[in-house]
Order: structure tokens, then C-alpha cells, then sequence
């Protein structure tokens, strides 16, 4: 009798080491061509230290330089002034695949795979069999170490060639050189929009990038505050998957159920785990580890089930609105665009990982008009230059009707065409790249649809912007007429008849029918002092300083309708902005809006209202958003309905 | 002093357990959202079976169920005639990620990363916490085993949770049956045409799908014949990595350095060996063990300069352009489209791996006219229905100018618009996909370019087409203009006249100063006994049954030219096709074309040609490629100038 193939097949079975199965798909990890790998390994040095220097609360310094570039090789150096590496962890972080730090923890961080860094060494051995040379000084009053490493990709580990003490200026930080293939002269340009793009959404960073000629391009930072640390948290309840349940219970210190899902999941206080074992017909005092699969399901179930508060935010740095809106004046200082407008979206959850969604939309000036809309993805800060087409970011912008907000889109899906840029940022604890190489999101629903309504929302604004312009200019060409010249034909009139100028407010009340409001913001520089809280409004980003600018916002009230008006004027204003002199006094003064209870006005009759911003940069507020309440909105140009509280 | 923050980030620090990383991004591995996750299985299933069967020489017998369907959970199973697994590799095989026997080896294969099936399991046991059923046997005379599996993601191996023996009819086979969280409604339409392209590809393949209610659809299998087996190959030293090229020769059993290039690579030679040895100033008996990196680097750079031979395209299982038409054929079988037509690259390689491009399209009929064009992608013959958008296959076809063609394409790049089928199979030993999902093929340059060229090749017939359409339309009208009118112009002056009709053919040939070509080729069924060669060219696919179709290929040559003419006329013919009859007798017949010295054709007078071919499906052939020689073609309608040697 013959053996059967299969114990043929069987011998040839072999375990693939991690490190050779990258090494063989250097393409999954954005080293598919020499030009995405000059990029990509910039991007992953420069990811890994402002990770490195934000969770140790350094303001980033970061250094990068391309040298020595021929046909087929260069260097490239990525250095920070972060906390630097213990001697002994060298070889583990930076030559071997899965291991970090970032993993394990539910918190936004760039890096979370264990895999950018050790990637870049393994494609500079792959392509020049040369050794990565890393330098690493983690105190002052310490020598720094140079470490020169080889990967050993049969093994997965990393092999010091070379070790040795030397000295350097800096008080501490790391520096990673790599011999690469690379094709500088077409990755060059990547390298820098890279830079470019990361230092808009990092203000608080200094990158400063050496071309191989020499050139420097500095990118100054514009803020001098590290943004909001983010907390690690624990899973949430909500998608969580039922085997990481059964797995979390397994490896849980808890000895009762109730105490597991309190100390083992975010948003779980007493009478909310409690309601959870409840719905699932399960004792509170189960011991974790005695619980079947059936109860895990009907635990599983009950988390569907039972209200549970949204994660915490705590663990997300978003961008913030002002900041996005900032940037996107920045990347358009040349173009002069009609409007800018934000949205961002409350956290939401997918698979128990909290994220949120921030967006804006850059519209008008010298952007072409029939090109595609340009697309601006970032996630967790860091900017996504390839792999836009089947990213979720880019399916869910396709996926929204245009037509509806003025631009064009043959097809009714896909990439709107016309002058605007759309911006995007995704912030998670775990962002679900379609590969290693981080470079799209995944079509996670949950994202996807956050995504869309974030844009449906800015789409709104600016719909609403469009429509009350459309209006007021309409109404501007009444009121010219019934203010320029229906005067202009009482004074000749009376003349010709010789009677005395008949009051003219009567018809022109009757004729406009309508509150007029106008606003403007004018920005002027804070001299002396630094300027003060006034109001009872709490401010999220602290003192002023001196020399930054105040925002003069001027609101005219005029009343063209024939009978005495009253109502209530809500301004709002961006959450990071501090309020100053507020005239007449408001009602109310929240983090996000004033309210005034304005007194009766008589027809024809005007009342002025001024506030006063600080802690913004110039152009961060242009526009007022004005709501009304207690009146007739139809009968308000340039102000909307109060919907609030 | 206090501690460097450096040592409190060094004890976060740890290794990440494979399996653990792909739990947590299973996104990456195509499981991103339920509908896909359904779609993946069933995929990593069927991909396995097929190439479990091929390489054991047995006709692939697929059976697809899923079953139990409800919001949340469905069973997958997929069940092969395979050859089954011993009992020992189970939970190797479908319990251990990166495990396989495809990974090491130079071949085509459908799977080469050791993940898929794994991953199946990963994700069903993640989702689920059932464990997965597998059932296998691999001999007629023995039992099957039934085995039940879990993972230890923490240490990344399976773990058999129960194993039986049990009676299974099959003579051998696997069997896999997985619970998972999966989008039935919305995932079924996917299974089903990932089924069917698979099936269109791989004629040698049945394949059954069971849906959960019971509907069962057989995509019968159209060959009979495998397709011809993949040999295994040593890798080529064009574009082989550095890196790799080291590590090579660390582990070559070689010990001189010329038996090593012969031995460890394919197109290598002696005298290529020598040659190449010599241009890098290498002594050929160095041993490998001995050589420096700078000698390598030497040796590497040789590889470009000395003359290799192409790789062998043994290892390489392309679809070939009948059955990519015959595909293409019966997708549009209700659009009766105007033409198809098909172009196939030579072998060529990247980094080392063989790689072979061939195109088809579909034009016209009842395809919708101002949608983007249709994109079917295959890889090693299997369907990719994700990750369009970031194809190289898109992004190659996106960087043809096609408005040169006739297709509309907004802004000059970009998928074209009009009604049309592209259809892309890249055959490689190593498939670049961008993700261990599968899903899309990175963007490297030599793959791009191949297909950007074989796309060409494919528009430049359509071109050629259309141009010989729009010309014979022009000349036709003269045609019937000289042959129907004059005659009865001539005929009516001649009664009116009272005079004889005068002789009109110096007249006709004067006007017409061609040489028409027309040509039609019908259908007809083989009867009989099985038709048999009569001519010198070797058939590459063997005997011809009967009850198979002859394609009869009719062609009429008349020369209007005032002058005989005699020149050598061309006929291209498929490959695979059998040549039976031709008349006149030929002067020459290859494998691809059919040569006549033609006798000289006097003024007006016409010649009929006439050749029978088998081995084809009736509409495999619709249209003759006729070329000519020895003549001025721009005096030839319906035929082109013959470029061939």
C-alpha cells in the first residue's frame, strides 16, 4: 500500500519566524517600492519619538536627515531629545517584530504595533546588509551608549554587532541611523509633506529636516503646551468580542463578576454592573473563572442591553476644532478661501475601543474647480499619505450625496469634485490600520458612519452659511432700495409738491418686515497686561499671555418690523477661546455661548452688542454663529433658531 | 537623583504573541466587519482546499455551506476531495499562525503566508468562543479524525480539545466547520460571487454552495484537466534583495562560489555563472562562507550587468488568453458585447519572483455607458473583490491615458468611464498583496508597468479594430457606390444611347485601387471520429474530441487594383488551437499562424482561402487577424502589415 500524500505533504510544514515572514512581505509593512521606503522609515523614526518624548512629558525636538543618497542607497537619521532606551532594551525595540510597549494598553498612542521601528532595521539589512547604528542617552549626568544591531530573522531577535560609551550634548534622547534602499530623489518630496503635515497637527513640536544637500527646513512649533496626556483606560463594554470576554475573565484578579466588570472595564460604576448581571440572570458573587460560555453569552448579551455611559475621553487627544480650523488656514494661506468650517463628533465606541472624529472643510478661492475634492486624512496625529482609496475615511466621504451641498459628483458617489479640501482625523486608543504599514483605516461601520455625520454636519453649516448669505443679499437689495431710495423719492417728491418729507419708518417697516442683524470680527493685539476672566465661564486653556490677540466681535440689532420687538440673542463662541468685556451685560456665559435678554426694541430702532475674545490666534474665529429665541426666526436675517437647552 | 524615566518605560515593555497581534487587528487579516468576515472565510477556505488538491494531482471537488444563521452567528464549512491532513498537523495547520508549507518555496500557489486558514479559526473563536470542527482523512482503508480545536493565542498554538475516530464516506478530504460572527444577508451576495469567479478561473474545479436556506448552486467544473503543475524553482537573481543574497549564502550547502549562483538560483548557467563571477572580479572557487560584504555588494551589482536569461515560467500557471476570453465571454454572456480581446506579457520578475500579466476587455453591447469601468482583478487565480481603490492593477489601468482609445476619462487619469470590462490575472510565485488579507497587490514598479503594458498591447488591438472597422465602412460605401450604381448607370446610358454596355473593370479598379479582404468564420460540431492533425505544428493541448466544436474560417481575397498582385498572406490562430484543413495548401504553419505564398490575383478577379481550426470553444475565435507581405498594406483593406520575422 502506497502512503498517502498527506504524510508527504505534513514533512514539508514549517513554522515561519515573524521577522522572515515581514522580511518576504516587506511590502505589507510601506516597503513595497524605494520611494514609499524612504518614507516610510522616516515616518515610523519620527512616529516612535513623539510618542517616546510625549509620555515622558518632553516638548519634542526632532531631528531628520537624509544623506548620502546614490542610485540605490542613503541614510537616514531620525533623532528626538526623548527619554532614550536602557542599554539592554536596544536590540529588543529596535530589531524585534511584536515587541513594545503601546500594545497591551487601551490608550492613543501612533505607535501600537510593536513593529514600525524594528521594520525599518530589517529593511536596511534586507537591502544593504549594513548594521543600524543607535545612539541612547537616558540622563544628563550619564555617558550615552552606541549600539550597533543586525537582526537575526530565523530567530526574530536582534544581535548587538558592537556596544560602546561615548559622549553627547544632549541631556537625553535617542537617535536611530539606517543604511536603506531608497530612491531619494522621488521620496524626498514624501518625506517632506510628511514632515510637514505632522507639524500642523503637532504644534507642540520642533521638526527639523535636513535634505541631503544641505538644505534645512525647520517646522517651529506654535504651541508651547504638550497636548492633554492621555489616560490609560480599560476596555469598554460596548463590542467587546466574546472571546476577549472569556479571555479577560481568565485573566482577571477579580474573584466575583461584579468586581470583575467594575475594575476590569471603563464606565462600569456599582449599579451599573450590577444592572448588567441582573439582565443576564447571573450572580454578582460568580466567580469569573467558574462562569460557562453560555453564561458569557448571556453576559455578552446583557452589555447590548443595559445603558452604559460612553467611554471616557480621557484616553483621546483629539486635534480640537480650533487647531483643525487653524491648519487648514495654514495649508490655504496662498488659495484665500471663501470659508473654513469644523465639526467634531462626541467619542463613540467600536470592539470596546473608544474613538472620535474631527473634521473640516476648506471651501472657494484659487482651489480648482474640476479637480477632485482634496483629502487630508490623519489618525492619532499622524498624517496617511498612501493607500487613500480604500481607506474609511475616503469610502465614507464617497459614500455622502454631494450633489446636496453644491459640489459636483457624477454618479452621485465617490469623490465630490470642485474647490474645497475636506480634513479628517481620527482619534482611538486603537486605530484598525488595513495593514502594518498604517497607512488606511479599515471599513469599521462604526467609524465610517461617525465619519459621515461629522461631515453631514459640517456639509449643514455650510449650507446654512450659503443659504443666509443667499438671504441676506436678497434682503440687503430691499433694504437699499427702501432705505437709499425710497428717501431719495420722498425728499423729491415733497419737493415737486412742495409738502414736508412725509415719515418714511411706517412703509419701511412694512416693506422689510424684519429684525436685521449684522455681525463683524475684528482682531486687535493684547498690549500690557495679560488679559482677565471677567465672567463666571471656566477656561480650558488657562492664561493669557501677553502679545497674543483679542477677537472685537460687533453685533447690530436693528428692528424693521412695525411693532416693538424682545427676544434672546445666544452668540456662540470656540471652546478654547477665554471671554473679556462682554457689552451689554449677558444673561448667561457658558464655556461655548453668551446669552443676552435683550431689552424691547422699537421699530427702526438699533442695539449694538460687542464681546470680546481671547486665547485665539488671529483668524481662528471669523465668523459669528447667532441664534435667536422668543421671536418669529423666520422673520431674523442673521440669526438662526436657538435650539439649546 | 531620580531614576530615569527611561526605566520606568523599559519594564512596559513586552513581547507581543502573534496570534495576540492579529486578534486585536483582525481587520488586517480581511475579519474588519462581519459581512467581510463571512466573505474571508469562506475564501481562506476554499483557497486551501484548492491548492491542497492540486498539489496532489486530484480534481478540486468544493463544498461551501453556511448554515444557522442569526443576527449575530452563522457556521461555516467548507469540505474538500482533498488529500486530507494526518492527524498529527491538525492543530498545526489550522490552530498556529504563520505555519505552512507554502511559505518557503518558489512556486504558484494560492496561499504562501501560513495564516489564512488560522486566521479563520482566530476570528471564530474570538467572536464565538466555540471551538472549530475539522475533519480529515487520508487514505480510503482508515478512518477519518475528528478533531476539535482552540487557540492559545498567548503562545500562538492550537489546542486539541477533543479528538475521535469516525466512519466518512469520502475516499479522503477535509472538512472545516467554524462558528463565527458574521453579516449573512449582507455577506451571502459575496460568497456567491467570490464562488463563481473562482469557478471561472478554475475550470478543473466544482464547486458546491449551500445557502443556510437550503438553495444549493453548482458551478459545474468546464475541464477536465488540471492545469499544468507549478514546479518549484530557486529564486532569480534579478532583483534578489542584498540582504537575501547574504543570507543565502549562509545557508547553501555550496562550497564554491560559481556551484552556488548554479545551484541556488535558477537561470544560472555555467557560462552566466562564470560571467558573472567575472564582471564582479570574483575568484569562482570562493567559498561563500568567506565572501565580505563589499564583495557581495559587488556580486550584487554584477547580477544587473551580466546578461541573465529570463525565469523559467514552469513555475508560473497563467489562465492563458482562451480561457480568460472564454471567462470573459460567458460574464457578458446577456450584454452581447461588440468585441473582446486579450493580450498576455512574457514571464518577468521583481525582487527576485517570476511574475506574468494578462489582460482582457470586454466592449460595448449593453454595458452601461457612463459608469466607471468594470475591474475583475485575480491573483494566482483568485478573485479579489476588496481593496480596489489601492491596487496596483487600478493604479496602473488609472495611468493609461484611455481618451486615446475612445473611453472617457474626467482629467486624464483615473479609472475611464464607458461601456467596458477590463480583466487583470497576475500569476507570481510570490504575490505582493498589500495585507494578509489578500485582497490587493502592492505597488511595485516591474508589476505595474507589466500590466500597463499589457493593457496597451490589449488597446492598441481595439484600436487597430476600430480603425480597420471605420475603413472598411469607408471603402464599402465606395464599393457599392462602383459595383452596384455604375454598372446600372453604364447599363441605362448604354440603352439610352443605343450603344453597347461598355467594359467597366479598368473603371472599377481605377476608383477602387484596393485589395479587398473579407473574412467570416462560423461554427460547426465535430461528428465522428475525433478530428486529427494534418499539418507540421505541435498541439499544446492534445487530442481533440468529438463533439467538440471546428471553427471554419472563411476568406476572400479580390484584388480591385488595375495591376495583378501577389504577395503572402497571415493568419493568426490561438495557441491552443488543433489546424485542420487549409486550402490553398500553405507555404508555412507554426503554432500560432498559417503562411500562403499566394498565386498572382489578375484585376477583379478573387480568391477564396479557407482553414478549419479545433480544439476551441465555439466563440474563442470570432475574428481572423489576417496580415499580408510583399505588398504596399496601405492598398489592403481588411488586413495589416505582417511585422512578424
Amino acid at each position: 500500500m502506497p502512503e498517502a500524500i498527506a504524510y508527504e505533504l505534513a514533512k514539508k510544514q514549517k513554522e515561519i519566524s515573524v521577522a522572515e515572514f515581514f522580511e518576504r512581505n516587506k511590502h505589507i509593512l510601506g516597503f513595497g517600492n524605494p520611494t514609499r521606503a524612504l518614507f516610510t522609515s522616516v515616518k515610523e523614526g519620527v512616529d516612535n519619538a513623539l510618542d517616546a518624548c510625549e509620555e515622558s512629558g518632553i516638548l519634542p525636538d526632532i531631528y531628520v536627515e537624509v544623506k548620502n543618497p546614490t542610485e540605490e542607497e542613503c541614510v537616514v537619521i531620525v533623532e528626538d531629545n526623548g527619554p532614550g532606551i536602557i542599554k539592554q532594551q536596544v536590540p529588543h525595540i529596535f530589531a524585534r517584530l511584536l515587541y513594545g510597549s503601546r500594545f497591551h494598553s487601551v490608550r492613543q498612542s501612533r505607535g501600537q504595533q510593536g513593529i514600525g521601528i524594528s521594520a525599518v532595521l530589517l529593511y536596511g539589512q534586507l537591502t544593504t546588509g549594513k548594521h543600524a547604528k543607535i545612539i541612547s542617552k537616558i540622563q544628563d549626568d550619564q555617558p550615552a551608549v552606541l549600539t550597533e544591531l543586525a537582526i537575526d530573522t530565523n530567530k526574530n531577535r536582534g544581535e548587538v554587532q558592537h556596544q560602546e560609551i561615548m559622549h553627547w550634548d544632549k541631556p537625553s534622547g535617542t537617535r536611530v541611523e539606517v543604511n536603506l534602499n531608497a530612491d531619494y530623489k522621488r521620496g524626498k518630496r514624501f518625506v517632506y509633506d510628511y514632515l510637514q503635515s505632522t507639524s500642523i497637527v503637532n504644534p507642540h513640536a520642533r521638526i527639523t529636516f535636513k535634505e541631503a544637500d544641505g538644505t534645512e527646513h525647520v517646522f517651529e512649533r506654535t504651541a508651547d503646551i504638550l497636548p492633554k496626556k492621555c489616560e490609560e483606560i480599560q476596555p469598554h463594554p460596548y463590542g467587546v468580542e466574546l472571546g476577549t470576554l472569556i479571555k479577560m475573565s481568565k485573566e482577571t484578579k477579580a474573584r466575583k463578576l461584579a468586581s470583575f466588570l467594575k475594575t476590569d472595564f471603563s464606565s462600569m460604576g456599582d449599579r451599573t454592573a450590577n444592572a448588567v448581571c441582573d439582565e443576564a440572570k447571573l450572580d454578582r458573587n460568580l466567580n469569573p473563572a467558574d462562569i460557562s460560555r453560555d453564561q458569557f453569552l448571556a453576559l455578552h448579551q446583557a452589555f447590548k442591553k443595559v445603558k452604559i455611559m460612553a467611554p471616557s475621553t480621557e484616553c483621546l487627544s483629539p486635534i480640537g476644532e480650533i487647531l483643525i480650523r487653524r491648519s487648514l488656514k495654514n495649508e490655504t494661506r496662498e488659495i484665500s478661501p471663501e470659508f473654513i468650517f469644523t465639526a467634531s463628533r462626541p467619542a463613540s465606541v467600536f470592539t470596546g475601543s473608544p474613538f472620535q472624529v474631527e473634521v473640516g472643510i476648506v471651501y472657494g478661492g484659487n482651489l480648482p474647480k474640476d479637480k477632485p475634492v482634496k483629502l487630508l486624512r490623519f489618525a492619532n496625529r499622524i498624517p496617511l499619505l498612501y493607500q487613500q482609496g480604500d481607506c474609511a475615511i475616503t469610502t465614507a466621504i464617497a459614500s455622502i450625496d454631494w450633489r446636496r451641498y453644491g459640489l459636483d459628483q457624477p454618479s452621485g458617489n465617490g469623490i465630490p469634485i470642485g474647490p474645497a479640501i475636506f480634513l479628517t482625523h481620527v482619534a482611538s486608543t486603537k486605530i484598525p490600520y488595513t495593514s502594518e504599514s498604517k497607512e488606511a483605516i479599515a471599513d469599521v461601520e462604526e467609524i465610517e458612519n461617525e465619519i459621515k455625520l461629522a461631515f453631514r454636519e459640517c456639509a449643514r453649516k455650510i449650507q446654512l452659511h450659503i443659504n443666509k448669505k443667499v438671504r441676506r443679499v436678497k434682503t440687503r437689495e430691499k433694504f437699499d432700495l427702501i432705505t437709499k431710495i425710497l428717501p431719495e423719492i420722498a425728499k423729491k417728491s415733497a419737493h415737486m409738491l412742495n409738502k414736508p418729507i412725509p415719515p418714511l419708518e411706517k412703509v419701511i417697516t412694512k416693506i422689510m418686515d424684519v429684525v436685521w442683524i449684522e455681525d463683524v470680527v475684528e482682531y486687535e493685539k493684547v498690549r500690557g497686561k495679560p488679559i482677565q476672566r471677567k465672567l463666571d465661564a471656566t477656561s480650558p486653556t488657562g492664561q493669557i499671555e501677553s502679545g497674543g490677540w483679542i477677537a472685537k466681535s460687533t453685533i447690530m440689532v436693528v428692528n424693521y418690523k412695525s411693532k416693538p420687538q424682545k427676544f434672546n440673542l445666544y452668540a456662540l463662541f470656540p471652546k478654547d477661546a477665554v471671554v473679556g468685556e462682554v457689552k451689554p451685560k449677558p444673561t448667561k456665559v457658558t464655556d461655548s455661548y453668551i446669552k443676552w435678554s435683550l431689552e424691547s426694541i422699537d421699530p427702526t430702532k438699533k442695539i449694538d452688542i460687542l464681546f470680546e475674545l481671547a486665547g485665539l490666534n488671529k483668524g481662528d474665529f471669523d465668523e459669528n454663529e447667532l441664534y435667536v429665541q422668543n421671536i418669529n426666526p423666520a422673520y431674523v436675517i442673521g440669526a438662526d433658531k436657538w435650539e439649546g437647552e
